[in-house]
């Protein structure tokens, strides 16, 4: 504004305009409490405006009055006038219009004053103003109370007074008015004749925690106020003793009398009368407060009687609603009215009534917290309701109610928390608030409470009946956890809010069928590792029982033991998963994240497990001489064809990820009973269940690695490629065998010799071979005349296998010490060539049969030595090659393991998706492992194929 | 219970026990209304209990009454118990607790009367009853104006009567009560003298659209009261009177006199007297309702003069808080309080503070919508609250305060919508409502509303100032929509409600820039395609400028054009993801989800534009004879590097998957200034940016994409492996040459000779061969003598293309019709074998100048023609070879495609995540992408091989 108005100045009439259409409209800030006392905040024009001669600011500083003395004059025309009051008149009336005589003292500021238990009287009943005021005392006649109104101007009847301000009860009223004499007692700002009191209890009220919360006053008024109404049936006073009671969070001690050891005090003395409801804690006239002190009693309320109503999931009989009613009352123990729990009363967070409803379906896991701020918990009505709460079950008649049990995490019974431990020492209760910020004020209700308590958590358990198939439950056990938040800093203080509705059912059955299959499928490992470990040690022909064995056994047992564990916990995630999403009536629950350990535990074990994972073969190559390329085109082939396997890992990948986390399958492992895929963002999302997450993830990734397997067997290798039989046609056509020795003594054949006697020929005679071969023109492929079978798994002779491995030393010394000696490399390289040449002629010798003492039969393996990997033959005379239709050398590749790889990658995905929570993290990781795992069998199969080989490594592209 | 019973006759004591403990605690459910008329509801019990002689039912129901005529006596032990009135005081008092003579007639309920006017007393000031009533008149004599008091039984002066319940006002005041005659004027329960009224308003109020607001009566005693209270400065009554007119959407016409027209009245009068504040709108004791009428007076508002403080998002000056005060007064026109907005006061939606606090944080586009129940919302007090919002402009000296202009969306001015239209017939106004469920009350306060009206849009606009460098901002404008909901259902209704912050900055200039960028951008793409094109017909050797030059003018074109567009989307993302993100001053804003459509309508352009996607070449092999094997191996290494790429395309998925869902990049994203990448569950999440999602996925796409073709061009191809140079290498030892024509007249040649005369050899030979290269013991590699360069671009003559073309024609005939005849094909093959041969023949010749008329030159590339990708030089005599050491024939495979594929794959996943807003999606797609694109280019690539170098498909593996 300040530069505006001094450009002005000089420009005149033009800054005039944009004075008035662009004024910027700013103004200082004022509140009622910036004004000085001769002024008054205008809240039209929201800044302090002068009072009128004589005339100060009003408490509320919004409006002038008089000052001490002076009488307000509203005349027609004029606002407020001051005058003073005439000398006979000296005193001012309360409010403020007349003159008045006093008829005793004056107060120090120029009151009138009226003895204690009497009240001013100033004007009569029309509103005239009398002459002189009068004192009045409370008559008591007619009317068993009477107390004084809210002005403080006149008597009304107790049924008036109840409606009045709650400070009445708990601040303003000091000790010292109770006084017993011959007058009316005036206790507690009531007015009554001195009867049915008893004076026997000891006021030492303690108060466990808070400060100074009530008066003792106010507290001993209401026992006393108790025992007199329930003579005269009034039920509010008995209802307020005992919300006093809740408010301090039940506890009491068998001694003092506190509010919940004078509610019981109470309660024992009606212990004769009958009992309210057919149920024997609940005493006519009085609210109830407690279940029994009998050892047990929780656990008999809790697990013995089903509630009479089933859920059920689907079906025309679909159930999920959990109706729950609470009967409300105010902290006068008036009750307010009957309340469907749901729209949010229990709920102190935030949220949308679409998600708090959701708490209230059965089987859904919910969970909300929040932080709330102390501020906005002040800001609400400082008196705190009280819930009475009961699960409404129906009935065709009448509508049945059924108590909730509450547990009061922090009930104190002298002095020990007995509800913090088993549930053999809990001690029941009922009725519960959620907020208390009026009895933490010291000395009026304005003033800010030193202390607030709010219900930090309130959870509702519902326990299902074991083996129910009707979805019975038994009674839902509340637990509420009070916390008391001192006040500091108002502003920014903050205290956690948590409302939780938690299902479980007795898991230990379902552990101990875990345990057992377990145990059953262990010992089935147990033998079928005996026999790996028997078929290993044949096929390096060591008859041998030493560390090794030992070593190996372990080692086999290990991965058999894993798929057991892995079978056993995906079965276990399948079970949640269906029976749990797909149920009608409710008979099982998931398990709580708690009981959930186990499980992680288990696959916690399975990962850590070390998977014997690829086996790196031996390739050895038998190439016939003469043109290196077709060898150089063989090697660079089963080079490529070391990583192939039966489903593309990437595709694997990005399906799984599509299905969980585009087309939402991921839902399926919410924490509720729905089977839907798509959540409506509006609606509430419960947490994850970790079983049910590890059941979608692992099914998942196998259902689309069975449907890949399936895809490629039966179309894709018929149809686009296989490589497998593709590298075999190769062999074939180039006329180069291969001896693949995945054991010392056993390994796989390979026989290629083409049929038309040389491979090494132009383009045209190769077209020619082709054709004559289609045309069926020429001898078959197979190692034995007129078959075709070209695969052979053989077990080798010891002698065989010496002889072999001392045509090899002379190429393996290359690997030696002699590398160093660069002169030497080209002698090296001879000997290499030459070593290179004899192995070649040797073995095709032995294929050609021309070595009688390294004779070879060729057999069918018997289906039962198929079935368990074990050839009963020992090959001690001749060498025995098996015919292998099913092309087994692939399980020396990436091809023929893929069970195992694809196992393993389920496992390693749904381990880090548990550890993450993260389904994308776990796919990305899972790709990083793919690729590092390829690697490393890249690398090492293209040494092994170097070394074994001497092909160079640069041909191997 | 029942059935238990049935059992205890039979089992006796043990029957007992259980019932003890283990009792199914139920019980019939009972509300007050359930009990009939001689029962009330006992709240300790919660069921109906019978009421004592001569007794009934409270109205609440809660306790039991005397009946009509019966007395209430409380006496010392027993209950209430209730007498007959004696025939001397026949009738009941008020409270019931006396009887009571009558001092006129007796009402048909049986109680006493006082004509109209008057109140009826039965009690002394200190509670002991009269004998005889007495009717009590107004006396109207000392102060001015005195009302009944809230019981009706005395009178008490104006002051105390304006905290009674406001229904005195809206409903309690039929209007034949408003008489005007010789005495005190009662009107709208108030007793007043007869002064000062004018009555020429006309009562016919037209409260639009809803049904009967108010009372006809209690309007026009507000109009009166305010003018009257004017006088006598007392300024609620005008502050109620505006509220009416806000509760009425501050909609009026010129000549009814509904409460605007009737606030208006007064305002008018008020003009000549000074205005408050120095703001010419806002007038003396009236509240301000209305900016002015001028035309254009709200752009001149919103969007001349800037705030005068600055908003800056780091830096020792962080100034992100919006700082929003609200005056919050009543609906009788009280001032209550100043409030900070932001605790939720203008947020209905339920939420936690910390999320509700995010939208009063500069820069944070919040918008918060749900919807509320009905139920609830009638739930809380039905007074709505009325806010004028300001913003604190805080100040050294005395704190600023700034009005918000307020756009209430549905007012109407002579019902015309005038604010739904554009800026300049706006009427902008002051204060608000959020829930008005009073009005809409017809009879009493305990009825239900037939309408409630709610503020369901709130929304704060911000708006920088353009060009500015200190986040300077203009007046922010609060727009309002009010909702009315007739009440019909109200348990399942519900009512939206939306709160949403925006800001705002004058985007054309960015728009213009963008334009701009892209029309120079689209000139040049316009010379580099005629370049190309030109390029393209000399390499096809064609002169003629026909359609398909036109066409493929135009292809080029729209590559270029697509190639300018992804420049110009991708930078202007990455402009806002810098500025906005990093900017210290506020200086940028993002532009507005409808703002963003023009960007989006870009992108989407962009990917419609046919994208010129990888050239499949023609290779043609040139392989020496004998020895097919060799030819095989380089074929198949062929066909392997086709897809060989610059990055790997699966890991750049994952990579970017990674950093986008892991690492939280996505968050980069969201709609505040924020840069942080992990964001608390609890803290608000603003929505998406589509400028930003853009900007962040295609620039970290990029970003991974050219790290990776770095790793790969600098590390991998260098100590791994080079696909490209591996092929070269296989050529030279293979002994075979490649001639790739990627155009009728142009190609690649790789020049493959074997510097050791023959490449047909054993292993030993091989590596002997290796090693003398490797000591440079022979010569070199390359086409001409003494040179290393083995590949070449190279422009062949037409005289050479007609030869090549004569030779093909008999090997292309293949794939004619003589297919069908399949006797034919023994002869077909041969001929192909022999036109194979003479090929290769005919060029092996060609490269060792054996035809004068088909002789080549070697040059090396000018600079330029590099960079322009054309020969200057036309081969009309001979075929020019240019030395290309860059390998530039894989132009014709993935590999030398690298930036058109990525920048392909980059708007791919780019646009799919903008459709989708999934980066899973995205990714996956994007995934499936590339899988097909790779497997056309195979099949493609495969067929093409077969066709030109007759290799049989099968060893293609």
């Amino acid at each position: 504004m300040v530069y505006r108005y001094k450009v002005t100045v000089t420009l005149g009439i033009l800054i005039y305009m944009d004075l008035f259409g662009c004024q910027q409209f700013t103004f200082p800030f004022k509140a009622p409490s910036n004004c000085n006392v001769e002024e008054f905040f205008d809240i039209s024009s929201l800044s302090c405006a002068k009072c009128g001669p004589n005339q100060r600011r009003s408490t509320t500083g919004l409006s002038c009055i008089c000052k001490a003395g002076y009488q307000t004059i509203t005349t027609d025309k004029a606002s407020v006038t001051c005058q003073q009051c005439p000398t006979d008149k000296p005193v001012l009336t309360k409010d403020g219009f007349g003159c008045i005589r006093c008829p005793g003292s004056l107060s120090d500021e120029g009151e009138c004053q009226c003895p204690q238990g009497s009240i001013l009287v100033e004007r009569e009943v029309n509103g005239s103003l009398l002459d002189e005021a009068t004192c009045e005392t409370c008559h008591g006649k007619d009317t068993a109370f009477s107390v004084p109104n809210g002005g403080g101007d006149r008597y009304v009847s107790v049924s008036h007074s109840r409606s009045t301000d709650l400070s009445f009860w708990f601040i303003h009223t000091p000790t010292q008015e109770v006084n017993q004499g011959t007058s009316n007692l005036f206790a507690g700002g009531l007015c009554f004749p001195p009867s049915g009191l008893s004076t026997n209890v000891n006021p030492s009220v303690s108060y466990s925690q808070l400060v100074s919360l009530l008066t003792l006053a106010g507290f001993y008024f209401l026992f006393v106020w108790c025992i007199l109404m329930n003579v005269f049936s009034n039920l509010t006073a008995c209802q307020a003793l005992g919300n006093m009671c809740v408010m301090n969070m039940h506890s009491f001690s068998g001694t003092s009398t506190d509010a919940c050891g004078l509610f019981n005090t109470i309660f024992r003395s009606k212990a004769s009368l009958s009992s309210t409801q057919d149920i024997s804690y609940w005493r006519g006239n009085l609210p109830w407060l407690y279940y029994g002190e009998e050892p047990g009693l929780a656990s008999r309320v809790l697990q013995t009687e089903p509630v009479p109503i089933g859920f059920s999931f689907r079906g025309k009989n679909k159930n999920t609603d959990i109706k729950l009613l609470a009967a409300v009352y105010n902290v006068r123990g008036e009750f307010l009215r009957w309340e469907q729990v749901g729209g949010g009363n229990l709920q102190l967070c935030p949220e949308t009534t679409a998600k708090k409803v959701a708490a209230f379906s059965f089987g859904t896991a919910y969970q909300q917290s929040c932080d709330l701020s102390v501020a906005e918990l002040l800001s609400t009505p400082p008196e705190p309701l009280f819930y009475d709460v009961f699960m409404d079950l129906g009935g065709e008649k009448s509508q049945e109610l059924l108590p909730l049990p509450t547990l009061i995490y922090n009930q104190q019974y002298n002095g020990r928390f007995i509800n913090q431990g088993g549930m053999k020492n809990w001690y029941l209760s009922r009725r519960i608030f959620l907020v208390d910020t009026l009895s933490g004020r010291e000395k009026s209700m304005s003033s800010l409470p030193k202390v607030i308590r709010v219900a930090s958590s309130i959870k509702i358990r519902f326990q299902l009946v074991p083996r129910t198939q009707e979805g019975k439950v038994f009674p839902p056990l509340m637990t509420v956890t009070y916390r008391d938040v001192p006040i500091t800093d108002v502003n920014t203080q903050t205290v956690s809010a948590t409302f939780a509705v938690e299902y479980e059912m007795d898991q230990n059955e379902a552990r101990i069928k875990t345990d057992t299959a377990l145990g059953v499928m262990g010992g089935v490992a147990v033998l079928y590792s005996l026999l790996k470990t028997v078929s290993w040690k044949r096929r390096i022909s060591s008859p041998l029982i030493d560390v090794e064995t030992m070593l190996k056994f372990l080692l086999f047992y290990a991965g058999d033991l894993a798929n057991v564990f892995f079978a056993v916990t995906v079965g276990t995630g399948l079970y949640w998963l269906i029976f749990y999403k797909a149920q009608q009536f409710v008979s099982v629950l998931l398990p709580l994240p708690g009981q959930e350990e186990h499980f992680v535990t288990y696959i916690g074990c399975l990962h850590s497990v070390p998977r014997s994972k690829g086996t790196t073969g031996e390739p050895k190559r038998d190439p016939s001489p003469v043109s290196i390329w077709r060898t150089y085109f063989v090697a660079n082939e089963w080079n490529e064809i070391q990583t192939t396997r039966k489903i593309s890992p990437t595709f694997q990948i990005m399906a799984v990820l599509f299905f969980l986390e585009v087309l939402g399958f991921s839902n399926l492992a919410l924490r509720d009973p729905w089977p839907a895929l798509e959540r409506s963002a509006q609606a509430y999302m419960p947490s994850y269940s970790l079983i049910l997450r590890y059941g979608v993830a692992a099914s998942l990734w196998l259902c689309i690695g069975l449907l890949q397997v399936i895809y490629f067997t039966v179309f894709h290798e018929h149809f686009v490629e296989n490589k497998i039989h593709q590298f075999v046609d190769l062999c074939s056509i180039s006329n180069i065998s291969v001896l693949l020795l995945s054991h010392r003594c056993f390994g796989y054949y390979i026989h290629g010799r083409s049929v038309h006697g040389h491979a090494d020929t132009n383009m045209e005679e190769m077209n020619n071979n082709l054709k004559r071969e289609a045309e069926s023109l020429c001898g078959q492929r197979g190692l034995l005349p007129n078959t075709d079978i070209q695969t052979f798994q053989v077990s080798l002779t010891n002698r065989l296998r010496s002889q072999y491995d001392r045509i090899r030393e002379s190429i393996s010394r290359r690997g030696g010490p002699s590398r160093l000696m660069d002169t030497c490399s080209a002698n090296q390289f001879e000997q290499n060539t030459r070593a290179y040449h004899t192995m070649n002629h040797f073995l095709g010798s032995v294929i050609d049969h021309a070595y009688p003492e390294m004779e070879y039969i060729v057999k069918d393996k018997l289906m039962f030595e198929r079935v368990i990997g074990m050839e009963f033959l020992e090959p001690t005379d001749k060498s025995i090659f098996y015919n292998d239709e099913a092309h087994s050398f692939s399980d020396v590749l990436f091809y023929g393991n893929e069970a195992t790889l694809l196992i393993f990658e389920t496992l390693f995905f749904s381990v880090v998706d548990l550890g993450s929570q993260s389904f994308v993290l776990a796919a990305v990781l899972t790709y990083v492992q793919q690729m590092i795992f390829r690697l490393i069998r890249n690398t090492l199969g293209r040494k092994n194929l170097v070394n074994k080989t001497l092909v160079d490594e640069r041909f191997l592209i």
